[in-house]
Protein backbone atom coordinates (compact mmCIF):
# COMPACT_ATOMS: atom_id res chain seq x y z
CA UNK A 1 0.00 0.00 0.00
CA UNK A 2 1.16 3.50 -0.92
CA UNK A 3 1.50 6.32 1.69
CA UNK A 4 0.87 9.93 0.50
CA UNK A 5 4.26 11.40 0.60
CA UNK A 6 5.98 12.57 -2.47
CA UNK A 7 9.58 13.74 -2.73
CA UNK A 8 9.25 16.33 -5.29
CA UNK A 9 12.23 18.16 -6.73
CA UNK A 10 12.22 21.10 -9.35
CA UNK A 11 15.69 21.51 -11.02
CA UNK A 12 17.57 24.44 -11.12
CA UNK A 13 17.22 25.06 -14.48
CA UNK A 14 13.44 24.74 -13.95
CA UNK A 15 12.96 27.85 -11.85
CA UNK A 16 16.01 30.61 -12.82
CA UNK A 17 17.27 31.76 -15.87
CA UNK A 18 20.53 29.73 -15.96
CA UNK A 19 22.18 31.96 -18.33
CA UNK A 20 21.56 35.14 -16.08
CA UNK A 21 22.78 35.01 -12.44
CA UNK A 22 20.41 35.67 -9.92
CA UNK A 23 17.66 35.62 -12.46
CA UNK A 24 14.04 34.01 -11.56
CA UNK A 25 12.33 32.41 -14.15
CA UNK A 26 8.84 33.97 -12.28
CA UNK A 27 6.72 32.72 -14.93
CA UNK A 28 7.66 29.36 -14.62
CA UNK A 29 7.97 29.26 -10.80
CA UNK A 30 4.61 31.34 -10.35
CA UNK A 31 2.55 28.03 -12.97
CA UNK A 32 4.71 25.64 -10.96
CA UNK A 33 3.16 26.62 -7.11
CA UNK A 34 -0.41 27.19 -8.71
CA UNK A 35 0.18 23.43 -9.81
CA UNK A 36 1.41 22.19 -6.69
CA UNK A 37 -1.44 23.96 -5.10
CA UNK A 38 -3.92 22.79 -7.53
CA UNK A 39 -2.44 18.90 -6.65
CA UNK A 40 -2.55 19.80 -2.70
CA UNK A 41 -6.13 20.63 -2.88
CA UNK A 42 -7.56 18.23 -5.48
CA UNK A 43 -5.59 15.00 -2.72
CA UNK A 44 -6.52 15.97 0.33
CA UNK A 45 -3.96 13.36 1.89
CA UNK A 46 -1.01 14.34 -0.24
CA UNK A 47 1.74 15.03 1.78
CA UNK A 48 5.21 16.76 -0.29
CA UNK A 49 8.38 17.05 0.70
CA UNK A 50 10.05 19.44 -1.87
CA UNK A 51 13.45 20.37 -2.69
CA UNK A 52 15.05 22.54 -5.32
CA UNK A 53 18.04 23.11 -7.51
CA UNK A 54 19.98 26.12 -7.33
CA UNK A 55 20.37 27.28 -10.55
CA UNK A 56 21.67 30.63 -11.68
CA UNK A 57 21.67 31.75 -7.96
CA UNK A 58 24.65 29.40 -6.08
CA UNK A 59 26.00 27.73 -9.05
CA UNK A 60 27.95 30.64 -10.54
CA UNK A 61 30.05 31.40 -6.76
CA UNK A 62 30.06 27.34 -6.21
CA UNK A 63 31.96 27.09 -9.84
CA UNK A 64 34.15 29.99 -9.52
CA UNK A 65 35.38 29.12 -5.95
CA UNK A 66 35.08 25.30 -6.59
CA UNK A 67 33.13 25.55 -3.28
CA UNK A 68 32.53 21.55 -3.93
CA UNK A 69 36.21 20.58 -3.23
CA UNK A 70 36.00 22.45 -0.06
CA UNK A 71 38.06 24.91 1.63
CA UNK A 72 40.97 24.42 -1.12
CA UNK A 73 42.15 28.19 -1.43
CA UNK A 74 42.36 31.68 1.05
CA UNK A 75 38.95 32.71 -0.85
CA UNK A 76 37.39 29.45 0.45
CA UNK A 77 35.71 30.68 3.15
CA UNK A 78 34.51 33.78 1.16
CA UNK A 79 32.74 31.53 -1.44
CA UNK A 80 31.47 29.46 0.87
CA UNK A 81 29.71 32.44 2.66
CA UNK A 82 28.57 33.86 -0.76
CA UNK A 83 27.31 30.66 -1.94
CA UNK A 84 25.42 29.70 0.95
CA UNK A 85 23.74 33.00 1.08
CA UNK A 86 22.82 32.47 -2.79
CA UNK A 87 21.14 28.96 -2.04
CA UNK A 88 19.03 30.77 0.75
CA UNK A 89 17.94 34.33 -1.12
CA UNK A 90 16.80 31.78 -4.23
CA UNK A 91 14.80 29.63 -0.92
CA UNK A 92 13.06 32.56 -0.03
CA UNK A 93 12.16 33.28 -2.92
CA UNK A 94 10.43 29.66 -3.57
CA UNK A 95 9.14 29.77 -0.21
CA UNK A 96 7.57 33.10 0.36
CA UNK A 97 5.06 32.40 -3.40
CA UNK A 98 4.73 28.53 -2.00
CA UNK A 99 3.28 30.73 0.89
CA UNK A 100 1.51 33.16 -1.13
CA UNK A 101 -0.45 30.42 -3.20
CA UNK A 102 -1.56 28.73 0.27
CA UNK A 103 0.74 25.47 0.29
CA UNK A 104 1.91 25.85 4.48
CA UNK A 105 5.78 25.74 3.16
CA UNK A 106 8.90 25.62 5.40
CA UNK A 107 12.36 26.25 4.41
CA UNK A 108 14.56 23.66 5.99
CA UNK A 109 18.49 25.08 5.41
CA UNK A 110 20.25 22.21 4.81
CA UNK A 111 23.78 23.90 5.58
CA UNK A 112 22.20 23.93 9.26
CA UNK A 113 21.37 20.60 9.30
CA UNK A 114 23.43 18.14 7.14
CA UNK A 115 27.00 17.49 7.48
CA UNK A 116 29.20 15.54 4.44
CA UNK A 117 32.13 13.53 4.71
CA UNK A 118 34.27 13.72 1.03
CA UNK A 119 31.41 15.14 -0.58
CA UNK A 120 28.61 12.92 0.47
CA UNK A 121 25.62 13.07 2.99
CA UNK A 122 26.65 11.18 6.42
CA UNK A 123 24.58 13.37 9.10
CA UNK A 124 21.47 14.70 9.00
CA UNK A 125 19.12 16.48 11.97
CA UNK A 126 15.92 14.77 10.44
CA UNK A 127 13.49 16.00 13.14
CA UNK A 128 12.62 18.58 11.91
CA UNK A 129 11.46 17.46 8.71
CA UNK A 130 9.85 14.70 10.26
CA UNK A 131 7.81 16.97 12.47
CA UNK A 132 7.18 19.09 9.35
CA UNK A 133 5.62 16.07 7.48
CA UNK A 134 3.52 15.08 10.47
CA UNK A 135 1.79 18.47 10.75
CA UNK A 136 0.94 18.93 7.04
CA UNK A 137 3.69 22.04 6.67
CA UNK A 138 5.21 21.36 3.44
CA UNK A 139 9.26 21.23 4.00
CA UNK A 140 11.46 22.63 1.54
CA UNK A 141 15.24 21.82 1.14
CA UNK A 142 17.64 22.85 -1.14
CA UNK A 143 21.12 22.14 -2.86
CA UNK A 144 23.10 23.74 -0.79
CA UNK A 145 26.71 24.47 0.12
CA UNK A 146 27.36 21.88 3.56
CA UNK A 147 30.22 21.62 6.06
CA UNK A 148 32.65 18.18 5.33
CA UNK A 149 34.35 16.65 7.97
CA UNK A 150 37.29 15.89 5.49
CA UNK A 151 36.96 18.45 2.63
CA UNK A 152 36.10 21.31 5.10
CA UNK A 153 33.23 22.27 3.07
CA UNK A 154 31.51 20.80 0.11
CA UNK A 155 28.11 20.83 -2.15
CA UNK A 156 25.27 18.63 -1.80
CA UNK A 157 22.82 18.47 -4.78
CA UNK A 158 18.87 18.39 -3.86
CA UNK A 159 19.07 14.91 -5.47
CA UNK A 160 21.64 13.44 -2.72
CA UNK A 161 19.43 15.46 -0.25
CA UNK A 162 16.59 13.08 -1.38
CA UNK A 163 18.78 10.13 -1.19
CA UNK A 164 19.95 10.30 1.59
CA UNK A 165 16.22 11.43 3.38
CA UNK A 166 14.76 8.49 1.93
CA UNK A 167 15.97 5.92 4.32
CA UNK A 168 14.71 7.29 7.26
CA UNK A 169 11.61 8.96 5.72
CA UNK A 170 10.43 6.63 3.11
CA UNK A 171 8.44 8.23 -0.09
CA UNK A 172 5.70 6.53 -2.45
CA UNK A 173 7.45 8.16 -5.06
CA UNK A 174 9.84 10.27 -6.22
CA UNK A 175 9.33 12.88 -8.73
CA UNK A 176 12.49 14.95 -10.46
CA UNK A 177 11.28 17.90 -12.90
CA UNK A 178 13.35 19.30 -15.01
CA UNK A 179 13.77 21.38 -17.78
CA UNK A 180 14.66 18.88 -19.80
CA UNK A 181 11.91 16.22 -19.50
CA UNK A 182 13.90 13.09 -18.82
CA UNK A 183 16.39 10.48 -19.60
CA UNK A 184 17.74 10.61 -23.47
CA UNK A 185 19.96 8.60 -25.52
CA UNK A 186 22.21 11.77 -25.93
CA UNK A 187 21.86 15.62 -25.35
CA UNK A 188 17.93 16.82 -26.33
CA UNK A 189 19.41 19.98 -26.21
CA UNK A 190 22.25 19.70 -28.60
CA UNK A 191 20.88 16.33 -30.41
CA UNK A 192 17.85 16.03 -32.44
CA UNK A 193 17.57 12.76 -32.65
CA UNK A 194 17.91 12.00 -28.83
CA UNK A 195 15.22 9.57 -27.65
CA UNK A 196 13.66 9.44 -24.61
CA UNK A 197 14.35 6.44 -22.49
CA UNK A 198 11.16 5.82 -20.77
CA UNK A 199 12.53 3.31 -18.04
CA UNK A 200 15.91 2.44 -16.29
CA UNK A 201 16.06 -0.90 -15.18
CA UNK A 202 19.09 -2.94 -13.57
CA UNK A 203 19.10 -4.88 -16.75
CA UNK A 204 19.90 -1.12 -18.64
CA UNK A 205 21.21 0.90 -16.64
CA UNK A 206 24.82 0.08 -18.53
CA UNK A 207 23.51 0.77 -21.79
CA UNK A 208 22.33 3.70 -20.41
CA UNK A 209 25.37 4.88 -18.47
CA UNK A 210 26.82 4.76 -22.17
CA UNK A 211 24.34 6.68 -23.46
CA UNK A 212 24.99 9.75 -20.71
CA UNK A 213 28.80 9.57 -20.34
CA UNK A 214 30.10 13.20 -20.45
CA UNK A 215 28.90 16.56 -20.23
CA UNK A 216 25.47 15.95 -20.90
CA UNK A 217 23.63 18.75 -18.61
CA UNK A 218 26.89 18.94 -16.40
CA UNK A 219 26.46 21.74 -13.63
CA UNK A 220 28.57 21.94 -10.32
CA UNK A 221 26.41 18.71 -8.56
CA UNK A 222 27.27 16.64 -12.07
CA UNK A 223 25.66 16.00 -15.00
CA UNK A 224 22.80 13.43 -16.03
CA UNK A 225 24.94 10.79 -15.13
CA UNK A 226 25.05 11.69 -11.24
CA UNK A 227 21.88 12.25 -10.92
CA UNK A 228 20.98 8.47 -12.34
CA UNK A 229 23.12 7.36 -10.28
CA UNK A 230 22.09 8.96 -7.21
CA UNK A 231 18.59 8.05 -8.08
CA UNK A 232 19.31 4.29 -8.67
CA UNK A 233 20.05 4.45 -4.65
CA UNK A 234 16.69 5.35 -3.94
CA UNK A 235 15.28 2.83 -6.30
CA UNK A 236 17.18 0.24 -4.33
CA UNK A 237 15.40 1.17 -0.93
CA UNK A 238 12.27 0.00 -3.41
CA UNK A 239 11.45 3.58 -4.60
CA UNK A 240 10.17 4.41 -7.68
CA UNK A 241 11.78 7.94 -9.41
CA UNK A 242 10.68 9.53 -12.23
CA UNK A 243 13.00 12.37 -13.89
CA UNK A 244 10.20 14.10 -16.24
CA UNK A 245 9.66 17.42 -17.71
CA UNK A 246 8.24 20.68 -15.28
CA UNK A 247 6.68 22.37 -18.41
CA UNK A 248 2.77 22.99 -19.07
CA UNK A 249 0.70 20.29 -16.37
CA UNK A 250 3.08 18.01 -15.86
CA UNK A 251 3.90 18.71 -11.98
CA UNK A 252 0.10 18.78 -11.28
CA UNK A 253 -0.48 14.96 -14.24
CA UNK A 254 2.23 13.61 -11.61
CA UNK A 255 1.47 15.08 -8.50
CA UNK A 256 -2.29 13.20 -9.03
CA UNK A 257 -0.76 9.61 -9.51
CA UNK A 258 0.05 9.26 -13.42
CA UNK A 259 2.99 7.89 -14.62
CA UNK A 260 5.87 7.65 -17.40
CA UNK A 261 5.48 11.32 -18.40
CA UNK A 262 9.18 11.03 -18.76
CA UNK A 263 11.94 8.55 -17.25
CA UNK A 264 10.78 6.39 -15.06
CA UNK A 265 14.10 4.40 -12.49
CA UNK A 266 12.31 1.48 -11.59
CA UNK A 267 12.20 0.16 -8.22
CA UNK A 268 14.55 -2.59 -7.36
CA UNK A 269 13.73 -5.19 -5.16
CA UNK A 270 15.31 -8.70 -4.36
CA UNK A 271 12.46 -9.95 -5.74
CA UNK A 272 12.59 -8.43 -9.41
CA UNK B 1 42.88 32.33 29.81
CA UNK B 2 40.20 33.76 27.54
CA UNK B 3 39.39 32.52 24.43
CA UNK B 4 38.55 34.70 21.50
CA UNK B 5 34.75 33.60 21.11
CA UNK B 6 32.08 36.28 21.64
CA UNK B 7 28.05 35.27 21.51
CA UNK B 8 26.49 38.64 20.28
CA UNK B 9 23.01 39.65 19.90
CA UNK B 10 21.74 42.05 18.31
CA UNK B 11 17.95 42.68 19.45
CA UNK B 12 15.23 42.57 17.28
CA UNK B 13 13.60 46.27 18.34
CA UNK B 14 17.57 47.43 17.43
CA UNK B 15 17.74 46.68 13.87
CA UNK B 16 13.87 47.08 12.94
CA UNK B 17 11.53 49.52 13.65
CA UNK B 18 9.30 47.89 15.90
CA UNK B 19 6.06 50.02 15.45
CA UNK B 20 5.65 49.11 11.81
CA UNK B 21 5.80 45.26 10.45
CA UNK B 22 8.32 44.35 8.23
CA UNK B 23 10.18 47.08 8.38
CA UNK B 24 14.17 47.23 8.45
CA UNK B 25 15.78 50.48 10.20
CA UNK B 26 18.80 50.31 7.70
CA UNK B 27 20.42 53.11 9.24
CA UNK B 28 21.04 51.55 12.47
CA UNK B 29 21.60 48.26 10.76
CA UNK B 30 24.05 49.06 8.62
CA UNK B 31 25.94 51.26 11.30
CA UNK B 32 26.17 47.82 13.39
CA UNK B 33 27.74 45.70 10.62
CA UNK B 34 30.21 48.79 9.79
CA UNK B 35 30.94 48.16 13.67
CA UNK B 36 31.59 44.44 13.70
CA UNK B 37 33.73 44.29 10.50
CA UNK B 38 35.75 46.94 12.46
CA UNK B 39 35.82 45.22 15.56
CA UNK B 40 36.76 42.05 13.56
CA UNK B 41 39.46 44.01 11.71
CA UNK B 42 40.83 45.19 14.45
CA UNK B 43 41.25 41.89 16.45
CA UNK B 44 42.29 39.39 13.49
CA UNK B 45 41.80 36.09 16.36
CA UNK B 46 38.04 37.27 17.21
CA UNK B 47 35.42 35.06 16.54
CA UNK B 48 32.07 35.66 16.70
CA UNK B 49 28.62 33.79 16.99
CA UNK B 50 26.21 36.41 16.39
CA UNK B 51 22.08 36.05 17.18
CA UNK B 52 19.70 38.14 16.41
CA UNK B 53 16.05 39.42 17.51
CA UNK B 54 12.79 39.42 15.04
CA UNK B 55 11.94 42.64 15.75
CA UNK B 56 8.91 43.93 13.56
CA UNK B 57 8.63 40.70 11.56
CA UNK B 58 7.93 37.26 13.39
CA UNK B 59 6.46 39.12 16.54
CA UNK B 60 3.10 40.34 15.14
CA UNK B 61 2.36 36.94 13.12
CA UNK B 62 3.78 35.34 16.14
CA UNK B 63 1.39 37.13 18.61
CA UNK B 64 -1.21 37.13 16.30
CA UNK B 65 -1.22 32.97 15.64
CA UNK B 66 -0.05 32.66 19.63
CA UNK B 67 3.05 30.17 17.70
CA UNK B 68 5.14 29.97 20.85
CA UNK B 69 1.67 27.98 22.07
CA UNK B 70 1.95 25.14 19.95
CA UNK B 71 -0.53 23.93 17.29
CA UNK B 72 -3.70 25.43 19.26
CA UNK B 73 -5.91 25.65 16.45
CA UNK B 74 -6.95 25.05 12.71
CA UNK B 75 -4.76 28.12 11.84
CA UNK B 76 -1.69 27.21 13.80
CA UNK B 77 0.05 25.27 11.05
CA UNK B 78 0.06 28.26 8.65
CA UNK B 79 0.76 30.52 11.41
CA UNK B 80 3.88 28.46 12.13
CA UNK B 81 4.48 28.90 8.38
CA UNK B 82 4.26 32.33 8.19
CA UNK B 83 6.27 33.23 11.09
CA UNK B 84 9.43 31.21 10.00
CA UNK B 85 9.12 33.17 6.61
CA UNK B 86 9.02 36.46 8.24
CA UNK B 87 12.36 35.45 10.75
CA UNK B 88 14.17 33.88 7.66
CA UNK B 89 13.58 37.05 5.62
CA UNK B 90 15.20 39.73 8.23
CA UNK B 91 17.42 36.79 8.40
CA UNK B 92 18.38 37.35 4.95
CA UNK B 93 18.86 40.88 4.88
CA UNK B 94 20.56 40.87 8.00
CA UNK B 95 23.16 38.21 6.40
CA UNK B 96 23.34 39.79 2.99
CA UNK B 97 24.35 42.98 4.68
CA UNK B 98 26.75 41.59 6.75
CA UNK B 99 28.43 39.88 3.32
CA UNK B 100 28.76 43.06 1.81
CA UNK B 101 30.82 44.60 4.78
CA UNK B 102 33.09 41.96 4.48
CA UNK B 103 32.51 39.86 7.24
CA UNK B 104 32.35 36.11 5.88
CA UNK B 105 28.70 35.23 7.88
CA UNK B 106 26.31 31.88 7.38
CA UNK B 107 22.73 31.88 8.34
CA UNK B 108 22.20 28.76 10.59
CA UNK B 109 18.46 28.74 10.62
CA UNK B 110 16.85 27.11 13.85
CA UNK B 111 13.93 25.59 12.79
CA UNK B 112 16.21 23.32 10.99
CA UNK B 113 18.87 22.38 13.30
CA UNK B 114 16.76 23.14 16.70
CA UNK B 115 13.74 21.16 18.52
CA UNK B 116 12.31 21.94 21.79
CA UNK B 117 10.38 20.63 24.56
CA UNK B 118 7.67 22.59 26.16
CA UNK B 119 9.29 25.90 25.00
CA UNK B 120 12.95 24.70 25.81
CA UNK B 121 15.47 24.26 23.62
CA UNK B 122 15.89 19.80 23.95
CA UNK B 123 18.06 19.63 20.89
CA UNK B 124 20.61 21.41 18.42
CA UNK B 125 22.59 19.93 15.91
CA UNK B 126 25.82 21.44 16.74
CA UNK B 127 27.94 20.45 13.97
CA UNK B 128 27.43 22.95 10.85
CA UNK B 129 28.02 25.87 14.32
CA UNK B 130 31.37 24.28 15.80
CA UNK B 131 32.59 23.84 11.70
CA UNK B 132 31.47 27.38 11.62
CA UNK B 133 33.70 28.68 13.89
CA UNK B 134 36.47 26.32 13.21
CA UNK B 135 37.00 28.31 10.01
CA UNK B 136 36.28 31.86 11.06
CA UNK B 137 33.20 31.62 9.14
CA UNK B 138 30.78 33.73 11.80
CA UNK B 139 27.37 31.82 12.09
CA UNK B 140 23.96 33.92 12.33
CA UNK B 141 21.29 32.34 14.15
CA UNK B 142 18.11 33.97 15.02
CA UNK B 143 14.85 34.05 17.14
CA UNK B 144 12.81 31.50 15.26
CA UNK B 145 9.71 29.69 15.83
CA UNK B 146 11.16 25.52 16.20
CA UNK B 147 9.42 22.18 16.14
CA UNK B 148 8.60 21.63 19.83
CA UNK B 149 7.55 17.48 20.95
CA UNK B 150 4.72 18.69 23.52
CA UNK B 151 3.30 21.53 21.95
CA UNK B 152 4.08 20.53 18.32
CA UNK B 153 5.67 24.33 17.84
CA UNK B 154 6.67 27.26 19.63
CA UNK B 155 9.38 30.21 19.52
CA UNK B 156 12.81 30.20 21.10
CA UNK B 157 14.50 33.62 21.71
CA UNK B 158 17.93 34.24 20.93
CA UNK B 159 18.98 34.27 24.35
CA UNK B 160 17.42 30.96 24.64
CA UNK B 161 19.82 29.61 21.62
CA UNK B 162 22.57 31.42 23.49
CA UNK B 163 22.08 29.43 26.79
CA UNK B 164 21.58 26.18 24.82
CA UNK B 165 24.91 26.69 22.72
CA UNK B 166 26.80 27.89 25.73
CA UNK B 167 26.66 24.92 27.19
CA UNK B 168 28.39 22.91 24.26
CA UNK B 169 30.73 26.14 22.91
CA UNK B 170 31.90 28.10 25.47
CA UNK B 171 32.17 31.81 24.86
CA UNK B 172 34.51 34.20 26.85
CA UNK B 173 31.49 36.83 26.93
CA UNK B 174 28.07 37.17 25.93
CA UNK B 175 27.26 40.30 24.37
CA UNK B 176 23.59 41.65 24.34
CA UNK B 177 23.00 44.73 22.63
CA UNK B 178 19.42 46.39 22.68
CA UNK B 179 17.43 49.90 22.24
CA UNK B 180 17.61 49.87 25.75
CA UNK B 181 21.21 50.06 27.00
CA UNK B 182 21.18 47.50 29.98
CA UNK B 183 18.66 46.65 33.09
CA UNK B 184 17.09 49.76 34.67
CA UNK B 185 15.41 49.71 37.48
CA UNK B 186 12.09 50.55 36.10
CA UNK B 187 11.20 50.64 32.04
CA UNK B 188 13.43 53.77 30.80
CA UNK B 189 11.39 54.37 28.25
CA UNK B 190 8.10 55.51 30.32
CA UNK B 191 9.87 56.48 33.54
CA UNK B 192 12.75 59.50 33.67
CA UNK B 193 13.55 58.16 37.28
CA UNK B 194 14.66 54.80 36.43
CA UNK B 195 18.28 54.13 37.20
CA UNK B 196 20.46 51.82 35.68
CA UNK B 197 21.77 48.73 37.60
CA UNK B 198 25.63 48.26 36.63
CA UNK B 199 25.60 44.53 37.94
CA UNK B 200 23.31 41.56 38.28
CA UNK B 201 24.85 38.98 40.76
CA UNK B 202 23.44 36.44 42.61
CA UNK B 203 23.23 38.81 45.50
CA UNK B 204 21.10 41.53 44.34
CA UNK B 205 18.82 39.39 41.84
CA UNK B 206 16.17 39.10 44.18
CA UNK B 207 15.82 42.48 44.28
CA UNK B 208 16.34 43.13 40.59
CA UNK B 209 13.59 41.18 39.99
CA UNK B 210 11.18 43.32 42.11
CA UNK B 211 12.06 46.06 39.57
CA UNK B 212 11.55 44.12 36.26
CA UNK B 213 8.48 42.49 37.34
CA UNK B 214 5.26 43.03 34.79
CA UNK B 215 5.09 44.55 31.24
CA UNK B 216 8.77 45.96 31.21
CA UNK B 217 9.74 45.59 27.35
CA UNK B 218 7.23 42.82 26.69
CA UNK B 219 7.42 40.65 23.51
CA UNK B 220 6.51 37.63 22.51
CA UNK B 221 9.27 35.62 23.98
CA UNK B 222 9.25 37.34 27.33
CA UNK B 223 10.26 40.65 28.33
CA UNK B 224 13.46 41.90 29.98
CA UNK B 225 12.69 39.28 33.39
CA UNK B 226 12.77 36.69 31.03
CA UNK B 227 16.20 37.53 29.27
CA UNK B 228 17.70 38.13 32.83
CA UNK B 229 16.79 34.50 33.76
CA UNK B 230 18.05 33.34 30.54
CA UNK B 231 21.18 35.12 31.05
CA UNK B 232 21.40 34.21 34.36
CA UNK B 233 21.95 30.42 33.06
CA UNK B 234 24.80 31.07 31.28
CA UNK B 235 26.48 33.31 34.24
CA UNK B 236 26.15 30.08 36.18
CA UNK B 237 28.62 28.18 33.50
CA UNK B 238 31.12 31.04 34.39
CA UNK B 239 30.75 33.24 31.58
CA UNK B 240 29.85 37.12 31.67
CA UNK B 241 26.60 38.80 29.79
CA UNK B 242 26.58 42.35 29.11
CA UNK B 243 23.09 43.88 28.52
CA UNK B 244 24.26 47.27 26.86
CA UNK B 245 22.54 49.60 24.43
CA UNK B 246 23.60 48.82 20.44
CA UNK B 247 24.07 52.85 19.69
CA UNK B 248 26.49 54.60 18.83
CA UNK B 249 29.76 52.95 18.53
CA UNK B 250 29.19 50.35 21.87
CA UNK B 251 29.42 47.78 19.61
CA UNK B 252 33.01 47.92 18.58
CA UNK B 253 33.97 49.09 22.26
CA UNK B 254 32.07 46.23 23.54
CA UNK B 255 33.64 43.80 20.87
CA UNK B 256 37.04 45.61 22.08
CA UNK B 257 36.73 44.13 25.18
CA UNK B 258 35.31 47.45 27.03
CA UNK B 259 32.90 46.22 29.69
CA UNK B 260 30.50 48.09 32.00
CA UNK B 261 28.75 50.15 29.30
CA UNK B 262 25.30 48.35 30.11
CA UNK B 263 24.36 46.19 32.71
CA UNK B 264 26.81 43.40 33.62
CA UNK B 265 25.82 39.90 34.60
CA UNK B 266 28.59 38.43 36.51
CA UNK B 267 30.01 35.11 36.37
CA UNK B 268 28.82 32.93 39.01
CA UNK B 269 31.37 30.12 39.67
CA UNK B 270 30.94 27.81 42.75
CA UNK B 271 33.68 29.87 44.54
CA UNK B 272 31.94 33.61 44.62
Amino acid sequence: MENNLIFVKLGGSLITEKSAPYTINYDAIRRIVKEIKEAIDAKQDLNLLIGHGGGSFPHPIAQSFRTIEGFIQTNSVRGFALCQNAASTLNRIVVDLLLDYGVDAVSIQPTACCIAENGEISDFFIKPIEASINNDITPIVFGDCVFDTIRGCTVVSTEQILTYLSKYIRPSRVLIFELVGGVYTADPQKDKKAKLIPEITVENFSTVESYLGGSYSVDVTGGMLKKVKELLKIAKRGIECEILSGQSGNIKKALKGERGLGTIIKPITLFN
